[in-house]
């Protein structure tokens, strides 16, 4: 085990777009784990549009990361040192490590990941809270029923393409949105979506009542802004909009965009309801074993974007909020 | 009965507020009852923010109204001439008789009105739509609970002054928003509302945080604009947001004014829900017999804003927008 402990710990609060200074790359000694303890040395770092919210100050779901503090971030790896009998050397195990080579913990929140069943990085995709987020944003909050219209949005992105293709799993009509012809046609082709829209090139509104001539039932907005408000615009009666993220609002310096189509839940009756993965942590093993059989059963595909470097996590955070990543994007330390 | 029934007809569709010119005050004869239909003589005519809305071209949970058509509305009187078994004449009604001395009917979505337990024009308020509103909005889609903190906004109208009172005899927590002093000292006088925020005068945001320190459980909103955003600021966990209505942008000329803080909905899991009140027809029966008692036993108070001249409709509609009613505004034929 080396002694040292790389990690990217947060100094200061970005203003848009994170960048290199946002962080220090700060040399810790590896922890050493005291009773019922353990040490993770990660092997793969999760990184989601989520951890931009994280690093604002401020109320939100989860309290914001502090300065000077590790970054926050799911991960998972290979226990090195342990006095946690659940957690012994050699095994395999996710939870929230943190932008870190290794991690200190007590077990909460963690996870053992058999890497007979699949490899380590689904374990943060499909597997993860990625997987349940589709998961359960989609069949609980989204309440979708076969027959559905069911429209998402960055719909190449980690959730999804999961929430796609869980919904044609389920019986539904699926239209994604994404950037790009080749992000359109792995919808198409890769994950079987009926319809793919590319917001770079289509108008989304029209696309929209092309493609869900009946309206829109369930919506799963990943993205906010013009996007949410194109879909708003085509909703059915009694739809259901869950907001799981806003990736294009995130970054933003001048402000949230709020979706003036909002009065589209009135006349449609609809509702527009966020969720948070956490709250359905005592269901994760039902989430957990359903992803698992469809996955096995090659129903669905858990696609990973996998980036090398632990120093480039700076940089690497970056291509969620370009656009740059297909699938789950990844971290190798 | 006179041979000339005055009509307001829609002759444009407005540019921003209303004005006598988007109307033709027109005499047409006084119309003859066939098989199965009855004409009552419109003795009060409720005036609605939902009006608004109805002049407008474009889908909407209604079909607009057509130019040259009478301007709809709800009204109530007395049959005068029948071929309807179940509304004889001298019977009293309330229905969509449209802004006109004279409506013909069949008897659809009318309802018999029993002067003798209330005047007239309470089936207009709390034993009418405005009634029904109020209480499937709050208890239905808002779910309101004993114990939770409900905020309702235009508290001193039709609407919201019902569904703070409903929310009191449910046991909640009840703050009502207003504008000016008269209004809010209504609402803690006439109607027993825990507390007031005068939005003329107030910083809502932060006297939302001080009357409502754990947070909002139900948002009833009447408004849109600046106060929905600033509910959405202090939600509580799992809250409920009624959309009912958005007064403050239906004569907007450069669109509608989009939440800005719907992000709240994902940090507190919260729900934003329309509600359109012809939904719940089948369960009107309900709301009245509830309605009806709390009047009786004096729980309830329905209050009428009663304007005389059938003349004055597009100058007394303004009142609604100019926040000049205090409860529901009823055009007295």
């Amino acid at each position: 085990m080396s002694a040292i402990n790389r990690q990217f710990r947060l100094a200061a609060r970005p203003v848009g777009l994170p960048k290199r200074s946002d962080f220090n790359l700060v040399e810790d000694p590896v922890p050493v784990p005291g009773d019922g303890e353990f040490v993770v040395r990660n092997a793969y770092i999760s990184l989601d549009p989520a951890m931009r919210g994280w690093m604002n100050e401020g109320k939100s779901y989860v309290p914001p990361v502090g300065l000077g503090e590790v970054m926050r971030a799911y991960a998972a790896g290979e226990v090195v040192a342990s006095k946690h009998e659940k957690f012994p050397i050699g095994s395999h195990v996710a939870g929230v490590f943190g932008v870190q080579e290794y991690a200190l913990s007590n077990g909460k929140g963690a996870h053992l990941a058999d890497a007979k069943l699949a490899p380590l990085p689904v374990y943060l995709s499909a597997l993860g809270m990625t997987g349940m987020t589709a998961y359960f944003g989609l069949l609980d909050v989204g309440a979708a029923q076969a027959g559905d219209s069911v429209v998402v949005s960055a719909a190449a992105g980690a959730v999804g393409s999961l929430v796609g293709q869980i919904a044609k799993i389920k019986g539904c009509r699926v239209v994604g949105i994404a950037g790009g012809a080749d992000k359109c046609r792995m919808l198409l082709d890769d994950y079987g979506f009926d319809a793919a829209i590319d917001y770079k090139h289509d108008d989304v509104k029209d696309a929209l009542k092309k493609h869900c001539p009946q309206g829109i039932n369930v919506y799963f907005d990943n993205v906010g802004g013009d996007i949410l408000d194109a879909a708003l615009s085509q909703l059915a009666l009694h739809a259901r909009v869950v907001i799981c993220g806003a990736i294009s609002q995130y970054n933003s310096t001048s402000g949230v965009k709020g979706p003036a189509n909002y009065l589209a839940l009135l006349v449609c009756r609809a509702r527009m309801q966020g969720m948070v993965v956490f709250d359905y942590a005592s269901r994760y093993g039902e989430a957990a074993r359903d992803l698992g059989i469809w996955l096995a059963q090659g129903k669905l595909k858990s696609r990973e974007d996998i980036v090398e470097g632990f120093d480039t996590f700076p940089e690497t955070l970056l291509k969620l909020f370009r656009g740059e990543n297909m699938g789950k994007l990844i971290l190798k330390v």
